[in-house]
């Protein structure tokens, strides 16, 4: 069975001409779970029998012409780490396995209300962080890692099993495991996507989606956003709910980030050879050395990745602290060390992280000003081999550290494997973000297959 | 038994010198619950056999000459929104009586670690919001409401059961039950106080606390924040842990907030005679007659409590959506109306609604930069008769749509009972408050014995 991603709102037409239904494609979905996952071990838990009511109902509902949205009837498979009342959610820990909360989260909710169908509950590493409890295997290539923390969905999208999967980044969660398992990843703009219901309380944390395409990444979000906002305060991820239009750019920057360093030579060479196609195209490209202001955007995340875990550190004290009152020895080694790291840093020393951190955003804010996407790497290079480490987050931590809107498109290719070409927007500015993406991918990769718009 | 205010960290000199301990405090405020609290019913849960066990490692510590910090050994109640891992968290709502968390928040948890005693679970209305389902009594007066949604902790306080209880604050649900039941009341600046682990995910939402005195909520909360830091993305209530000045302000400006015309006779005359006081003390007063820039202030403010609603709809309709798919019977009628308004809004709507409320921040901000704090009434009036309702949040809702820090002291009366003087401070500037509050009320109203500083 070929890996191949499988879209959904693109068959728009074809479920309102009666064509296909959504329980056909459930079946199919199905049918790829049973075949595909007793070897990747995406899923914690699975709803078939929920998910067949809810697909024969969205099914009706096509069938009458009224669709509640365009995902209605999209099987979406949901991080481990974000509340079901139907599911348990485990966390990724063995404290929390098989843990009710008798609730959805706001987006699971959401998600409901639009007709999409809740399939199941994907792995995560521990409490969305480090350790890999669940040996999840990369689609594209057994033991080797899908990435993490949004491992299960990263995979189970991978590998052509569902459309759709909620995952959460707080450093490079969602980023890279698209990346090793070739599938499109967003991370949203800081407070677009409600996280009320995941257990994901950093400040840079973000709910977001591995899928298919970006039509189908695009609908799931803005059918989130539509019904249950952005974060308490935040307005939430705007624009049209169909993802209509992609825009050439006129001018791009390239981001070398922090993470460069460690970027394999594979990914380096696949990244020249995207920036030659750029250019090609006709966009004005710009890096380092054409413009101060990307310099000083890249000596300010230059240390990305241990500011983010300095500032992780301390706001993840709580709820270590109290989990480890409840059972330390079923936490991992690094969640203990992580809680001594946190309870050893003081709120002045917080003081000074965050202090960093607006200056970084401040900088970027200047630069994003000027550009109408920067380009990077998706990942430092192909998924590592082994199952006991998710990778390198070096090259996704820019955008959470900053706050603003990340895709990472499979474009590219590292050791014949897949790896993602990112694309990093102005917070708040992820509907523009998409448009240029989509360009990116018909027109100068010649994949409008990823594009996916009905 | 008289309902005098039981200070605790105003007792550290007899502490240290062994004239008490923190089991002797304990056995008192046991028995104080045990006499008073059958009639007032401000306890859902109290911990008895965990409270004295934490007394007497307190005692030993403080025997040993370390104590842990000031409130080492202070009973502490818990408004019974707010997580322990040791007794369960009803929410005030029948769907959740008896549910256990097995965690506790991050407040709680830091609490302990600063050797407080968590000695029990406080009423609270419905998901903190309108609904009484608990029928507390006002301590001053049964058969009249404590308020709400602090009531229990508010009304434990007032009655001189314990020295301070957690309360939080979205709407009025500090200040105002504080004021009804004669204690202080604090709210903290927005995000000043880590709300993880609290069901309370507004963006007007605050932890603070119902104490005895301004030295018992100030080290309540520095304790707090010194360990769990302000909510993820904020450094945090900051400022020496002990309350040790008390200070003149220059200028005083008086904020008749949209509550104003709801006023009693009594709330207002008391407020003028306050006015006086304060006038005759050497203080500059200005009000919006004075000074276009309290006028801009009182008509930015003047629909908080309407513009507040409307945000907190938008915001509510996540649990409450997920609640009723739970068990809609045992929701209130008020929170089914809730979330007929929650549904019925869109995001549009709430963009506009957070536009408003950015503009009266502003406002406000443009004048705090000129007084060293603003006075107002705590309450329209004393707390109303009938349990039925917690009263009107008319006169506390402006500071929680500010985000600004805002105090009341139990100073006025009205009907023979208690009143609040509450005191608006410029935001983040929380410890200048308390400075301000502490001259308020031991140099004008000659009460030290509400500062209580050791």
């Amino acid at each position: 069975m070929s890996h191949k991603l499988r879209g959904y709102v693109g068959l728009a037409a074809d479920l309102r001409a009666g064509k296909t239904t959504p329980r056909a494609y459930l079946d199919d979905t199905l049918k790829r779970i049973a075949e595909l996952d007793p070897a990747i071990g995406a899923f914690v838990t699975l709803n078939k029998d929920g998910a067949i009511k809810a697909a024969d109902a969205s099914t009706a509902r096509w069938r009458g012409g009224k669709p509640l949205s365009p995902i209605d009837g999209m099987p979406i498979a949901i991080k481990d780490i974000i509340e079901t009342a139907d599911m348990p959610t485990g966390q990724g820990s063995p404290l929390f396995e098989g843990e009710e909360s008798r609730r959805d989260s706001a987006s699971v909710h959401a998600l409901r209300e639009a007709g999409a169908i809740i399939i199941g509950k994907t792995t995560t590493t521990e409490f969305a962080a480090t350790h890999p409890w669940h040996k999840t295997q990369n689609p594209h290539a057994p033991r080797r890692t899908p990435g993490g923390s949004s491992s299960g969905s990263s995979a189970a999208v991978g590998a052509g099993m569902v459309p759709a999967g909620l995952g959460t980044q707080v450093v490079g969660s969602i980023l890279r495991p698209a990346s090793f398992c070739g599938a499109l990843g967003f991370k949203p703009s800081i407070g677009a996507i409600n996280r009320s219901g995941s257990h994901d309380h950093f400040s840079q944390s973000c709910q977001g989606a591995i899928g298919a395409t970006l039509a189908d990444i695009w609908a799931v979000m803005r059918a989130i956003a539509d019904r249950a906002g952005g974060d308490p305060g935040f307005v939430g991820l705007s624009g049209d709910v169909n993802l209509t239009k992609v825009t050439k750019p006129k001018r791009l920057g390239v981001l070398e980030t922090g993470g460069w360093s460690a970027a394999t030579e594979g990914a380096r060479q696949a990244f020249a050879a995207a920036r030659d196609k750029l250019a090609k195209a006709g966009v004005e490209l710009k890096g380092r050395t054409d413009d101060p202001d990307i310099d000083t955007v890249e000596k300010t995340i230059a240390d990305a990745q241990p500011l983010t875990l300095a500032i992780n550190a301390w706001e993840g004290r709580w709820p270590l602290n109290t989990y480890s009152d409840l059972d330390a020895s079923k936490l991992s080694e690094g969640a203990r060390s992580r809680l001594k790291i946190a309870e050893a840093t003081t709120q002045a020393q917080y003081a000074d992280l965050l202090t960093r951190r607006v200056a970084a955003r401040g900088a970027y804010a200047k630069a994003a000003s000027k550009y109408d996407a920067f380009v990077t790497l998706g990942a430092c290079g192909a998924a590592p081999v082994g199952l006991g480490s998710t990778g390198n987050t070096a090259m996704n931590v820019a955008a959470s550290l900053l706050g603003c809107p990340a895709l990472t498109l499979p474009l590219l290719t590292d050791e014949g494997l897949p790896l993602g070409l990112q694309l990093m927007g102005a917070t708040d500015r992820d509907a523009a973000l998409f448009d240029v993406a989509g360009w990116v991918a018909r027109d100068v990769f010649g994949r409008a297959d990823l594009v996916g718009a009905a």
